[in-house]
């Protein structure tokens, strides 16, 4: 199945609607192009109704809803890749994610909870295409106070 | 007016001069080109005299002064390309600036303090060209104190 | 001397071995390859016993131990590229070095420490080739309470 056709899938099985695409809030963009690489701006975790997902993982989120609140993020950066690109299926591969965790110091299991956005991407693109190089890490604070925060690059046709 | 116009005649309203271009102050480089991308090392805000601008937001910065110390950042940046690139005119476009602010747990206009860097960039670059995809994240702390660091992909001609 | 028996060298000096490549602990590759670039993920500091160097730079490790953990996720890049590439050798260069500390508010080295990493690099590929744009930042926490994060860009031939 197509990544357009696995996504429809998913979102019904969640009874979710795509997030609509970020709308730049300042001065940049959703994302750039250049080649076949497509550079995201880091996504917050905002859900369909336009609810930012605020929390600290550690203190007022646990892991799960870290997961969550990650998947949200990938989901924000499908409605912008599908805005600029008109399809998912162009999107050929996820090269790199990177994301911020908001946290306490005790806080160690940024991975589990960035694996969120990364489970998404490989049941929406399947794991070849899906599984990308990633780095998880903490921060003390995030934008609008959300939980986590993730930037990618994909690669398209 | 071209990109090295642009940046003149800012500087000159701003009563500025573009401080001195980053010297490797260890085992990196200030930038490294593949192709047409140039990779720009993390750099700190330091004024045309030498001064790093120390702080934290939500603390001992706010966020008019932190804007400040992301312009700083981005004039170091556009520093460097110039020393580079000899003039500025052959950057083609920025096409991902990555920020963290030195900040308190509670601060979360992140995006705020990194438009400082980004507006700059799109004075002297105009819109098209000087608007990237952008990541803004909090940090507990950066090297030396600096209030921010930033890092850029600039593509070139 | 080829960059194989740089490192060959090197880790007989140091009467280590290289550690085993990073298996992928989640949903994430150790890297990904696009064209002659190759972005790798983000490695912990394991030494090659498989024990992960565990701390908080300013508090309960110096800069001198966060030096040598940052020289040991470096060597884990270096494992994650020879099983990937099969030689160091088709290594041209390091494009950029991300490298997150796990910090007090308070600590300032960052730089210093993620020397550790970036002078391996030199030690292996020369200084033409070792040298890479860096940025190095504190974070508040990392994943499994590991001291550094460090990710990276290389240049293959």
């Amino acid at each position: 199945m197509s990544a357009e056709g696995n996504l429809a899938e998913k979102l019904a099985q969640w009874g979710l609607a795509l997030p609509a695409a970020a709308e730049p809030k300042g001065a940049y963009r959703p994302l750039t192009t250049v080649g076949n690489l497509i550079y995201a701006s880091g996504h917050l975790p905002i859900d369909a109704a336009g609810t930012l997902a605020v929390g600290r993982l550690g203190d007022s989120m646990d892991a799960a809803a870290g997961y969550q609140a990650a998947r949200l993020a990938g989901l924000g950066l499908l409605a912008t890749l599908r805005k600029e690109l008109g399809t998912l299926d162009r999107v050929r591969r996820v090269v790199k994610v990177w994301g911020a965790v908001c946290c306490t110091p005790e806080f160690t299991q940024q991975p589990a909870v960035l694996n969120g956005c990364s489970e998404l991407f490989v049941e929406v693109f399947g794991r070849e295409s899906g599984i990308a190089a990633r780095s998880a890490v903490g921060a003390s604070a995030l934008p609008l106070g959300a939980a986590v925060e993730v930037e990618a690059i994909f690669e398209i046709d």
